[in-house]
């Protein structure tokens, strides 16, 4: 099961309650289909009984034991900031920061305008909308607390190019949503929250298919056309829960929280252009058509590593990114969760496009560290691909309702 | 009826007809059922008859005698880029680039890979793409073809601070789908296909509420959280045939084409912020919570310019947007389809946001001008918008299967 296949969390029925709870009360075809044309229609008052819930009305609760936004299945859209702590805040400070920002982010997660809306209206639609924080090491110290001992800039790689511009941060705020509007207004009700603790170091805004685009659970492509994300431990499994969520390995306080790292990884698309179908096939070792492994058929095939061709070449290219990735450690993987983005781009140059490769991991040195220092070493992928932007940050956990997100911290 | 009502057109049956497919075949409730939860489960081998048809697949006809994409139900997002034709772009050559284009924008709004499509699989998600392309003052007279008297940049407004980033060029492609992964896929085909004959000088993305966040005939919010785009001749409608598609009184080769206007309008929402509700509803002339004007209760009532306070001031205020946008003369309106925008900002700053105002008109000059000039003079608005980007451009009529966009003028 991947990330795309958990059911959303939905207020009050889905349109398959709906039509099955339809079924069971005996209203039948006629009634279901009543429903669906008065919703198409645009009628503006139905009887809650008939009310066919739209996208937008879906909620994913925010108190709990994890904060929301790692398990969820990826909304369409995604706003990742990073802030830096002003000079002046301290320890209370901080709490202070945490309560209102935990308040106001449970607030829209519901649907409801932040304490002092300036725009009420635009946050009744909550569209799945999740807030998740990340604790960069500048806050952690502030506080005065232990960090663990991966939350510190990721060691450097041979193919990093990194732009300060787009690399590190104390504060992290990832808004994600399957509506563009609400993200925008979200964002903007926290970063008004932060004004006087912080200011905006970066901000990158990024994207998947639509909700309702294509079948839900099918994998995301990124801008390579590659399909991105098949072999992921999905929410609910037992890998996933290994994966990612912290234990007594990292400090007390991040239990049931997570390791967050975020590279952001150019890729030239005109480059990629330049290569044939097979050359973009073995760079990774899975076809395009539906990126099933080079030695199978379907996407979820086993890769057989040990195929080898007429001549006696592997299939599956030892350089190939795929081979790279994967560790014979199964302690070592991560959850990746992450964007494609594409930003303007003038003049000659018309690619500005990547991915905000986004994981989350119980340990960044013990699990993605490695990965990455594999693929540094040798990965068919680095010609056209190069980090230009890194972060990594500490996800406490969640909180319950008259908590508040860093409570186990301060 | 306003834009957001137009039914879209779907490839294969909509989940509306399935269901009365469904019901007229007397499949009933259980059938129904059975389909969607199969589609919700993320199946991937349904027999066609009971295929249910996801918003990725729907798809807008790119030939008719208008181009797509005005009369269009506006989708989720828009990607706009104008671009300058380089020095050595003759006649001949543009009429080869409108031929590659057509063909390429004809493939990919139906859902099939540009012509050289080097990420094809991005392409089968056509999500309601549609490409429109405008001709600026520069394309028109290296056509050697008769430009329409408006086909200019607009005089300057008091108002006005334009940054020439944002402002002006020969070619305009109006990208808008309700999926941004197809946004990002074509933009990139045509701007291939445009390399050798033009370079990019912007590029603006805009957004709406997603599909189905909203029950469809919502009227947008912008970014105020006000209700925009209330007064609008709908698609269909005798008012929008005769606002929009330009007449015998245009050069020729613009008949059943249009005239378009961009203004990229920032919005200080940190200023409006610090006003209160009524001061904000004063400003429009209109209420926040559903758009009525401020002497009815219905987004749809008639405003009442006659009607005043017990002291005898004017309820709706003689310098509201409302007033001041309106004109006496009937001819003097225009088709608004805009979009929001919020792009980054860093630093102190944490509003970078606004209106992608775009309107269709048939004479520029004559419907859009007179409403600019009215709100440049007065309109309380203006504390709070600026306008800083500006383009006007023609939009050749549509073509038939064969022929090419703009094969009228050329
Ligand atoms: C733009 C950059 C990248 C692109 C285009 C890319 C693309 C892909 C593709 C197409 C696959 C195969 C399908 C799948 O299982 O998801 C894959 C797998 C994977 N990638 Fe990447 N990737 C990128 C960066 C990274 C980075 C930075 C890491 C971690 C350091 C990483 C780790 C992995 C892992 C762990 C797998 C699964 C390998 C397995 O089968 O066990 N990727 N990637
Ligand atoms: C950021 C800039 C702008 C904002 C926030 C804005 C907002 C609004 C709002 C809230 C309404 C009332 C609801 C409706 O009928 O849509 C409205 C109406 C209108 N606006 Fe604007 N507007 C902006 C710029 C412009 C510009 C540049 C023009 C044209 C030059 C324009 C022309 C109109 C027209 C014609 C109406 C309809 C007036 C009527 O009721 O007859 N607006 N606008």
């Amino acid at each position: 099961m991947t990330a795309g296949q958990q059911p959303p969390t939905a207020r009050g029925l889905s349109r398959r309650h709906l039509l099955l709870g339809g079924a069971a009360a005996g209203i039948g075809a006629a009634g279901a289909i009543g429903i669906d044309l008065a919703g198409r229609a645009g009628a503006t008052s139905l009887s809650p009984a008939v009310d066919v819930p739209l996208n937008g009305t879906q909620i994913v609760p925010f108190y709990g034991i994890h904060q929301a936004g790692i398990e969820t299945t990826p909304q369409g859209h995604a706003t990742l900031v990073a802030l830096n702590l002003r000079a002046d805040v301290d320890r209370e400070a901080l709490r202070r920061m945490m309560r209102i920002l935990t308040d106001d982010a449970a607030r829209l997660t519901r649907g409801e305008g932040a304490l002092a809306d300036s725009e009420p209206e635009l946050a009744v639609t909550p569209a799945r909308l999740t807030i998740t924080f990340g604790f960069g090491p500048g806050l952690v110290s502030r506080a005065g607390g232990q960090a663990p001992g991966w939350l510190r800039p990721l060691p450097a790689f041979g193919i990093d190019r990194l732009d300060p511009a787009w690399t590190g941060g104390d504060l992290l705020l990832q808004v994600a949503a399957d509506d563009p509007v609400t993200i925008a207004h979200a964002t903007r009700m926290l970063l008004k929250d932060l004004r006087s603790f912080a200011t905006v170091h970066w901000v990158q805004t990024g994207f998947r298919r639509a909700p309702g685009s294509e079948k839900p659970g099918t994998t995301m492509r990124n801008l390579f056309g590659q399909v991105d994300g098949t072999v992921n431990a999905g929410p609910g499994t037992h890998d996933f829960e290994q994966l990612v969520w912290a234990t007594g390995e990292n400090p007390g306080w991040l239990t049931g929280g997570t390791g967050f790292v975020l590279r952001r990884v150019s890729m030239d698309l005109d480059k990629w252009d330049q290569l044939d179908r097979s050359g973009r096939e073995s760079a990774v070792g899975r076809t395009l058509a539906n990126g099933a492994p080079l030695t199978g058929t379907n996407e979820r095939d086993e890769p057989d590593f040990a195929a080898t061709t007429p001549l006696g070449f592997p299939v599956i290219p030892e350089y190939s990114h795929l081979r790279r990735a994967r560790s014979e450690n199964p302690a070592e993987r991560i959850v990746r969760r992450g964007y494609n983005y594409d930003d303007v781009r003038v003049g000659e140059g018309i690619s500005n496009s990547g991915l905000l490769f986004v994981s989350f991991q119980a340990d960044v040195d013990r699990q993605f560290v490695p990965i990455q220092q594999r693929l540094d070493t040798l990965d068919l992928l680095n010609e056209w691909i190069t980090p230009i932007g890194s972060a990594v940050f500490a996800i406490p956990p969640g909180c319950s309702p008259g908590g508040y997100i860093g409570d186990t911290l301060f």
